[in-house]
């Protein structure tokens, strides 16, 4: 820095400057470039003029999980922040289906479907946004209108080599397995969203990063300035492993019930405690310092801190009733190893039935395959002492207590 | 083929088909599939419906050569057999720029400038084409209209791996240089182009089959009766090596003067010839028939044959009388060596001058290269006399005789 730019620096800016610098970099994984992001910072506190920031999604899942909010709270951030926030619904580019990760081709959607799955989408989102300040657009109002040559225009920007580095693309290509010629407009349809908008800055998980990078192409080309890309980390579900995904079944969804939410999280791997905090929960920065520190050297214990982390995530979405209520049912049902006070009562004729049967006529395995994986896991009991064999025949009795797994408990009564 | 086929078969029918055919097939390179060529010609031929035939031209050449009546014949030839036939000024696809056989992108043309290379090119059609009989069609008519949604669904029916099997795609795409991604829609946008003309069948050069076999592939998912190929062999021009091209100097113009045209068709090797009689010129398919087995064995002389060949192109371009001229004019400048009665007269000051100079200053070169190869390959002469030396001054006397090339002479005067 020269010394002529120091002196025309205003210390305030650039404290508020470097304010605002911490609450964007808490959990992410890139931001390209970020001295980029201070001039804009800098001229956004200078003129009072906000940023415009852009998320775009992808309403092809119509439920919202844990693992969909964390660029949604980069987002409440950037509000928080006085910034104007921009979710773009892909109805346009949902017609193609982002193939990014995918192995395959995706089914095209039309309009109205993606629509659709629009509708229930966006009132979920204010669970996290403030929907004062958050601005909703369909891309389709800046793509419908493009014709052929606007198209070809835009598909002039890249190359076909540009597409292929693309991790997914390269992979199929070299794989031969087919990568339909449309899908490769899903980048540029997107890019396409930061020059309509004139985004200053656009988020999205590590795996959109060429798509966000593409943005900032296009913008070039037409002669815009260019926006800043974020990126943060894809969170794994409650398996630890994969990325947290409906179709995977290891999610925490943000319409659950408490005491799913609760115990959900209370079944993450202790590894994973300090990314949720960072990422899904409001804690200040402050907090998530010490948390960091105290799970490092051991002085949190990790199921304290778990449970914190329980109440936090149940708080955010139902409030602190319900996340304290949460905390009891969990620590009577799985710390106190009791049973709990309410269960299903249900009511069977006498008899002896196959353990795989009753389990899947109770609901309690969805299906014989998984009712035979419980049991074989030996989280099958009845009147709390394990059920050893797949093919044991059970003679119900009155008042008999069967459980599957730590969470799913069925009193029977003989009728 | 069955018996019960067999009797449904009007033989009339199924010797005007042989008899069309044979038309057809006169210097085709492929038919794809010819079953079908004859299943539609059937089908013509009872129902008295012509079929639709369909050339695409890339107006980015404003003049005519041979190389590019090749397919303009055969399209003739379906107009004398009773067809419709269609040719599509590529003004869309000029926006694009057929990067076939192209080595790298070609600069995009906006619709305008394609259209006016377009007007002084369809003119110079109608020397070989019916006007009466011929449609032209603008591809902006039908590929204009589509929007962003239209071009996805067009994309969707191909794939980046079946594109870069196209040679030159792949070629480029393996050493490694830039294939934008918009040179992907020029085969689309050709094969879409019979999906809206309905097109029975469309010809272009071998160069071209895989954009013609992409109008199969679109009229097949758009639910249409998919058109035939029909691919024509590129011509060698004069030097007998290379494509006939204008950027090669080594083409005929159709626009030619009759001197030049038979000139020109006198120095092509006589290994094309035939392969010109085939292509490019109008006699019988009996003639063509005489002269290629009269070639083969020796009968007819090659000097005859070419002077034939000279007569059939400057006749079909210039009329009988000029071909005679032009003939006449030939067979005084070369074959009796001696000097033409008429030629250029220049008046120049008495002194000594430097043959390159001299050869330049009188526009028979047009640069001290090409008057430099012109001297070492031996063909300057003064007074009939070859000059050896690219060095050489030479003393201007009056009356002298200057000749460049076989074509080029001055006679020089002293003022």
């Amino acid at each position: 820095m020269s010394n002529q730019e120091q002196v025309t620096r205003d210390p305030q800016v650039e404290a508020e400057v470097e304010r605002q610098l911490a609450v964007i970099r808490r959990g992410a994984v890139e931001i390209i470039p970020e001295e980029e992001l201070v001039g804009k910072l800098r001229r956004s506190i200078k003129t009072g003029k906000p940023l415009h920031i852009k998320l775009g999604l992808d309403p092809s899942a119509p439920d919202i999980h844990l693992g969909h909010t964390v660029p949604l709270q980069k987002m409440r951030q950037f509000q928080d922040l006085g910034h104007n926030v921009t979710i773009i619904i892909g109805d346009y580019t949902g017609m193609i289906g982002d193939p990014t990760g995918k192995s395959e081709t995706r089914k095209q959607l039309t309009l109205d479907q993606v629509r659709e799955n629009a509708a229930t989408y966006v009132e979920q989102l204010y669970k996290v946004l403030d929907k004062e300040k958050t601005s909703i657009r369909y891309n389709s109002e800046w793509l419908a209108p493009l014709n052929f040559a606007d198209v070809i225009k835009l598909a002039a920007n890249t190359t076909v080599a540009r597409m292929l580095e693309r991790d997914d693309f390269e992979k199929r290509y070299n794989s031969q397995q087919a990568i339909s010629l449309h899908e490769f407009f899903y980048p540029l349809m997107q890019g396409y969203d930061s020059v309509a908008l004139e985004c200053d800055v656009e988020l999205g998980g590590t795996d959109q990063k060429f798509n966000l990078l593409m943005g900032r192409t296009l913008q070039k080309e037409y002669g815009k300035e260019q926006q800043v890309i974020l990126t943060l980390p894809i969170i794994e579900g409650l398996d630890g492993v994969q990325k947290m995904s409906k179709s995977l079944g290891n999610y925490i969804g943000i319409d659950e019930a408490p005491n799913d939410m609760y115990g959900k999280t209370m079944s993450i791997p202790d590894e994973l405690m300090v990314k949720y905090f960072e990422l899904v929960t409001d804690i200040s920065l402050e907090e998530l310092a010490e948390i960091r520190t105290g799970f490092a050297n051991g002085s949190l214990h990790p199921r304290d801190l778990k449970m914190r982390l329980g109440r936090e995530i149940v708080t955010k979405y139902h409030g602190e009733e319900a996340a304290q209520a949460a905390e009891d049912h969990f620590k009577t049902v799985f710390q106190k190893r009791a049973l709990p006070d309410d269960m299903p009562e249900v009511t069977l004729e006498p008899g002896t039935v196959w353990i795989v049967k009753l389990l899947t006529d109770l609901k309690m395995a969805p299906s014989n395959g998984e009712a035979r994986r419980l049991i074989q896991g030996g989280a099958v009991k009845i009147n709390e002492e394990k059920v050893a064999e797949v093919d044991a025949q059970i003679e119900l009795q009155d008042g008999m207590v069967l459980q599957a797994g730590k969470r799913k408990f069925a009193r029977i009564h003989l009728g």
